[in-house]
Order: C-alpha cells, then structure tokens, then sequence
C-alpha cells in the first residue's frame, strides 16, 4: 500500500465509493467537484438552521427533512475520491482551502475517525429529520455541525491557497 | 399574485421547500448554491455513468445507489427557491447560464411541467438503483438526463453571461 494514497482510500472505502470513481477527473475538477459538495450541503444545513431558529409553530419538517436528506446523501456519496494526493495546492486557476496535513501518513487515524463520525452524524440527522422532533433535530444539528467542524478545524485552512 | 415571482415559487413548491427558506441570500449567492447544486449532481450522474460503462461485473450497485440517492435529493431539496426574479443576469462577478426565458410568465406552464419531471425522473432513478438492476438503471438513467435536458435546452444559455 502507498501511505501516501491511504487516507484517500481510507476515506473512499468509509465513505461508500471506491476511489476508481474520480480516476478520470483532473485536480482542478476534483477541488471544484468537493467545494461544490461541501456548498450544497452548507446551504442545506443553512435551511435547517433557519427552521430551528423559527417559532415551533412555523417548523417546517418537510423542508427539515429534504435538507437533511442531503446532507446525508452527499455525506455517503463518497468525496474522499475527491482527494487525490497534490489536492491540497492550487490546479491552475482552482485553489483550494486544504491543508497538507490533510495526506500526513501521521493523520490517517484521526482523519479516518472524523470521516466516519461526519458520516455517522449525518445519518443521525437524517434518521432524526424523518421523526420530526424539532429539539431532537436541534441536539443532532449540532452535533452535525461539531462532526463538519471536527475536519475544519484539522484540515482545512482559513484561506484558500 | 405576482406573475414575475410565479415560477419561482412553483418550483419552490414542486421541489419541496418554501421559497422562504433562501429569501435572505443575496443574488449572487443562491446563483453560487444553485450552480454548486447541479455540479454535484453532474459528477453523481457522471459516477452512475461511469459504472454503467463498466463491465457487468464491475457494476458497483452500492456506489451507483448512493450517486442517485444524491440526485434524488438535491432534486427534492426546493431549488426553484433558488431562483429570485432578477437572478438571470450576473451579480457582481458571479455569472450564470439562466435565460430570462426562466421568468417569463408565458413559460409557467412548460417550466413547472419540466420541474415536476425532474422530480419524478431523479426519484425513478433512486428507486431503480435501490433494485440494483444495471439495465433498468441504464434506462432509467437515460430518462433523468433526458429530463436534465429538457430545462437545459429551454433555460440554459450556451454561455455565462
């Protein structure tokens, strides 16, 4: 095995895709494709967000529940094909908030615990949307937002580079 | 009612969420969460394809069913909230493909149809992933790039502008 390819694999395998899947993408299309991803799912926990913040008479469950459904799908659609080693620079025009540590052979362990916690908590949130409970979603938001950030705060930098 | 605004909240409606749920974003933005969206769904629709290429063999069902179970959300996730009038040209640097076509009232009819269809084709395809069956999926696949299609050919310029 090639440590330097383990946390990518490591990441596909737990998130659900093999990494074969991005083989065929160029650096600047895998950064672009994971910023989209993670943008999609930010806008939707953002409309959770606003419905938690709203009175419990205007909670909208259905749109809680549409917007949770995504996050879980994207959360097991597999982006860890999207980490090639070198994606942690700029390909071209397309720069990229990831940290080196991200491919540290050091990092493996505790990049592959915080893969599957976020995908864990994700699956949570979904599961939890589906009852409806707006404090029961409240709890599992935040612990989303803990799993989101658990990777954040590891991995990604404040700038793009 | 006001007519300019009817199609945006058609397709709020059709595709699950008020359009309430993106008022406080700017322009520019729900340009950005709109294009984010349909990028994730292109390189999930991109992975299914992929694997349909492949010999039967090779056929991933689990990764092909997490890729639709993306599509199908998103799908679901009240894009059409997304698109506030005005939202057809560039904000600030922020370009898009949207035609103004998008909010013509004379459209209404025709836009909410390809909507609907969308909606229907994306869950179809989750449905027939679920089954696991590469040649239903090859079919129905075809449908849902069919129906991507049908808004692509109408409503979205060759370019930016």
């Amino acid at each position: 095995m090639n440590f330097a390819k383990a946390p990518l694999l490591a990441l596909a395998t737990i998130l659900g895709a093999g990494a074969v899947s991005a083989q065929h993408l160029k650096p600047e299309e895998m950064i672009i494709a994971r910023q989209a991803g993670y943008r999609t799912m930010d806008w939707n926990m953002d409309k959770i967000k606003a419905q938690l913040e709203a009175p419990a008479d205007k909670f909208d469950k259905k749109l809680v529940l549409n917007a949770a459904k995504v996050v879980q799908a994207i959360a097991n659609s597999g982006m860890g094909a999207l980490y090639a080693p070198g994606t942690d620079k700029a390909a071209g025009e397309v720069k990229t908030r990831l940290k080196p540590e991200f491919f540290d052979p050091a990092n493996k362990e505790e990049l592959t615990k915080i893969a599957m916690n976020f995908g864990t908590q994700a699956n949570k949130l979904a599961e939890v949307a589906e009852g409806g409970d707006q404090k029961a979603i409240q709890a599992q938001f935040g612990e989303t937002g803990k799993a989101c950030k658990g990777c954040h705060d590891k991995f990604r930098a404040k700038e793009k580079h």
